[in-house]
């Protein structure tokens, strides 16, 4: 399907955001008016510069307040849109936008309005150009989409038709499925949006919050399926208005967006090709810093050192399931981040029954595929780059079928039975202005499924946070609102373990120092509010419950920017231990200071 | 009054809020929860380091959930209520806040609310700790203060009494004039936020937007005039919920928090001295930046230099009775900034009918007076230092009375009479942290009345502006939400113009290049919309118009983070040409790029 976007929705001049859509694979743009009217090039070179980059200007927008209005208020609003046909004439676009009318001159009379989309579509079409009327969520008196299908029904003019807008639909819980009763070739225009529900003001909601299809709450395939039922035939156009991408560069928002069409239209065409969900973790990559912090952890948490790589300065560390690299020379992975000279995380291997299917959909998706130095003897290894600059690997660790990427690993040692069984979960902490494209990324490209964000206290601001789970592979994405000189480590890496007590007792014996420390106000707090037992607080653990178990964890000292937690989920417990995250940031703080 | 602050007001550690909060000057502290479950240091340790810094804790909040609940729940809200008395004890606080019950166990049944309440207060009563009962706005079936009080007489027990918060009171839209019906001894607590008015979910609109008295649309002086009308004597107590705060300077945050609770009681009481409004602008001093761009701007706007500073490099520019002082080692003036070594704004001078009694005014609200070099024939001239580090000067030009600083300045040549006659306004970038505080300051110290606050998008993201106005002086305070590369200039200074049109035709004709170039887009779009005549476009002027009269108005190009706006009011036009912002950053940002 055609594929389009409103220059409002990426930042920078208008240019600029001709050549970040283009760059990104749209077809068309919608040209939002305040973008054109602050450009310094005459309409006539931005259509040759659009026409250049292959996009086609599908929609100009918007005009506003023009409907249902007295007469003398009628003919200051025909100069305004006579103006308006003479610039997309000097544009080359053939739809306008008109949006219901907000201004308290308009009257609630339909038939007026009719009436007077029916005069404008008249003269519109003397320049070729076609109407497409949209009803605002706050419109004065039309505010509701059946409701301007109703007045452009009763219009009946053939170059006068709906804009349907999938936030102004969605935002009011309106049912998509009356879109049904629009002919296809009535519908001149569909807008899409998601947004966070929210309980807010609609219009602050939409200026300011609404973000790409499957990057919020709503429905939004569901609506563009109500809308093909109908036979339309045009673009699927993004119109996003979101602080957030308003500061963000704008090649990246663009690729963002095209990400969010792809898995729409994915999630619409039944011959799609299903994610290919990792089934857990194969490894972990740490960069050690030059520094001997890692290797001290985890021989202490129990780990050994099981192979060392064949040509590069990378070791692999095994205990039970759980796999770590420690990279002495991490600048071969990943992308390039500040934080590679110190201790820290650059790159995940995640299990995948068909390693090259995973790539194949990555690339689909518009992930980055990343280069890879490799021996000839090495085992090919695929590797993407994630929102946060983490490289992701596809393995397929013991199976016959595939290339093991532990084949680079000649043994040294056999792999320890201890406490800890595998990876339960890795944090990543992303840049601020790539959470919504982060949940976006692992759920097109690796089928994980979001749960809800969170917010948690940090001394020095406010931490959103949001899990991300499926087939046995558990991400949490975060992001930190916090001023520069108090960040906390970016990372960490949660291995399970079978029996947390025994483990801790055995650390607290062996490795004083090693685990963070936790205040005793907490376990007071604890003892009170959960009634548990003394040893919870004598082995200085955290504890969490839900409705269907209960979580033991805990903490290792930072390394850099990287840390370990130790976690034993008991029964059904589904969550993170996040009633604790404010401790345990409140503890790495006083730590650091 | 007793001033007390809620630990989760300000940001950072205990002991660090602890310290913040009693250099700002507060009597006391609410030692909120989370603060002291997140803190290494035992109760006791806290209670002797708020002692030695001389703060009350006199209050310990909050007890959730406790009340209208079912026998078995009872019994383990009694263990926790316990655990929180015996804590309370070892932390010598004597109130302990009690929210009404939010968890789907609470039933609707004020009698056993108020039996619940009962057991309690007696229990704490042989701790020798009062509970204050809290309707939570959201509360899920007591979220009014009458309800709670009618449920504290209902218990009848003499160590139970209610708290009120200004922001769950008129969060609600609750009138306050019933709390007179609450006897002045039953007033356990009063705790006091502002919130600026948004339409949103007032859980979310308490947690994050909260702000401190006088920085939002609550009238919290009036609310804090009923509760003193009952007879109530214990603390004004401040707390606020702000992810902006939860970022900021903790010591910062808590001087701005003071200057709050400074300028309610001064509302509150008739004998506290009025704010002397400034009735104009005496000049606006810029540093050179040792580059010749300002004096070649100001000349073509047609200034002189009429005088030189007798000791400084400093040289007085004048038109009509506009005063632009332009110093060549800025270093003496203000607070350093990062931008002194290019041309900016480093002092206003403002004109006040008695400048000690402005001085005294800004001590008793917090204001940073700035020490003063000065030769010993130099007029005597007060200063302050502004939230963004401008100085702000006291003067009186012109009067026997007082020493006139122009009298530094011996004449060079006359003050020429051209088409500016004044200083309009001045604008200035505040730094994100401190939009709300900076609007207090100018609110409470110069006694501006602040108008809404606006949004304008910048290509690279948003500016919040808000205009202060008052006695013939103007200011606009911005906050930039932009990334880093892409910032604005920082400020400008308006002037008054008598004929803009005669004036931008001489600039045109003289000086091409001078005035910011404005897109043909621009004007085609004004004319569409205003039937704007052919003039405007033609020497490149900007329009707006309100309800009240016309603005035109046109802004020079940039000198380091400064530029000018010539602007000309006709009729009673009350506003900035805000509507015309965007197109101003427009080409600020190409011009720069």
């Amino acid at each position: 399907m055609r594929k389009s976007i409103a220059t409002v929705s990426v930042s920078g001049t208008l240019p600029e955001k001709l050549e970040a859509v283009a760059a990104a694979g749209f077809d068309a743009v919608e040209v939002f008016e305040n973008d054109l009217i602050a450009c310094p090039l005459p309409p006539e070179e931005i259509r040759r510069r659009a026409a250049d980059l292959g996009l086609g200007i599908d929609l100009y927008q918007p005009l506003r307040d023009f409907e249902a209005v007295p007469g003398d208020v009628l003919r200051g609003n025909l100069r305004r849109a006579e103006h308006t046909l003479e610039l997309m004439t000097r544009l080359g676009a053939d739809t306008l936008l008109v949006c219901s009318n907000v201004s308290p001159d308009a009257l609630p009379d339909d038939a007026l309005a009719a009436e007077q989309l029916h005069l404008l579509a008249e003269r519109a079409a003397g320049h070729g150009i076609r109407i497409a009327y949209e009803a605002l969520a706050w419109g004065r008196h039309v505010n509701e989409y059946l409701h301007a299908w109703r007045i452009v029904r009763m219009a009946g003019h053939q170059g006068l038709g709906v804009c349907l807008d999938s936030f102004h639909i969605l935002s009011r819980g309106s049912d998509p499925i009356g879109i049904e009763a629009i002919p296809g070739e009535k519908v001149f225009f569909l807008q899409l949006a998601d947004a966070p529900r929210l309980a807010m003001d609609v219009l602050q909601w939409s200026r300011h919050y609404r973000c790409f299809p499957g990057q919020g709450g709503f429905d939004v395939t569901g609506l563009v399926r109500h809308v093909l039922a109908t036979g339309y035939a045009g673009p699927l156009s993004l119109e996003v208005f979101n602080d957030v991408f308003r500061q963000s560069d704008a090649r990246r928002t663009a690729l963002d967006a095209m990400r969010s069409l792809i898995a729409l239209e994915e999630a619409l065409l039944p011959s799609g090709a299903p994610p290919v969900v990792p089934s857990g973790f194969a490894f972990a990559e740490l960069a050690t810093g030059g520094s001997a912090e890692l290797p001290a952890l985890l021989s202490a948490l129990g780990f050994a050192r099981t192979g060392t790589h064949r040509t590069k300065p990378v070791e692999l560390w095994e205990q039970g399931g759980a796999r770590v690299l420690l990279n002495a020379n991490p600048a071969t992975e990943g992308t390039a981040t500040p934080e590679e000279t110190e201790p820290g995380l650059v790159a995940i291997g995640l299990e995948t029954p068909d390693p090259a299917a995973s790539v194949k959909r990555a690339e689909t998706l518009l992930a980055p595929v990343l280069p890879r130095e490799r021996a000839p003897r090495d085992a090919p290894l695929d590797a993407i780059a994630a929102p946060d600059g983490t490289a992701l690997f596809f393995c397929r660790t013991g199976h016959a079928d595939h290339p093991d990427w532990t084949a680079d690993f000649p043994r040294e040692s056999p792999v320890p039975d201890g406490d800890v069984t595998g990876i339960d979960h890795v944090a990543l902490t992303q840049p601020w202005q790539h959470f919504d494209e982060a949940s976006l990324f692992y759920r097109s490209v690796l089928g994980l499924r979001p749960q809800e964000s969170m917010e948690v206290a940090d001394p020095y601001g406010l931490l959103r946070s949001r899990a991300l789970a499926g087939g046995g592979t558990r991400l949490v994405v975060n992001i930190a609102r916090v001023v520069g000189a108090h960040q906390a480590p970016r990372q960490h890496v949660a291995f399970a373990v079978r029996d947390l007590r025994a483990l801790a007792r055995r650390l607290r014996a062996e490795h004083p120092g090693l685990l963070l420390p936790i205040p005793a106000n907490y376990h007071d707090h604890l003892e009170a509010r959960y009634a548990t037992d003394p040893e919870i607080r004598e082995l200085g653990l955290l504890y969490d419950r839900d409705e269907r178990g209960e979580f033991l964890h805990l903490y290792t000292v930072t390394a850099g920017q990287v840390f370990f937690e130790l976690v034993q989920r008991i029964g059904g417990y589904g969550g993170y231990g996040a009633a604790n995250a404010a401790v345990r940031l409140a503890v790495q703080h006083a730590e650091r200071s």
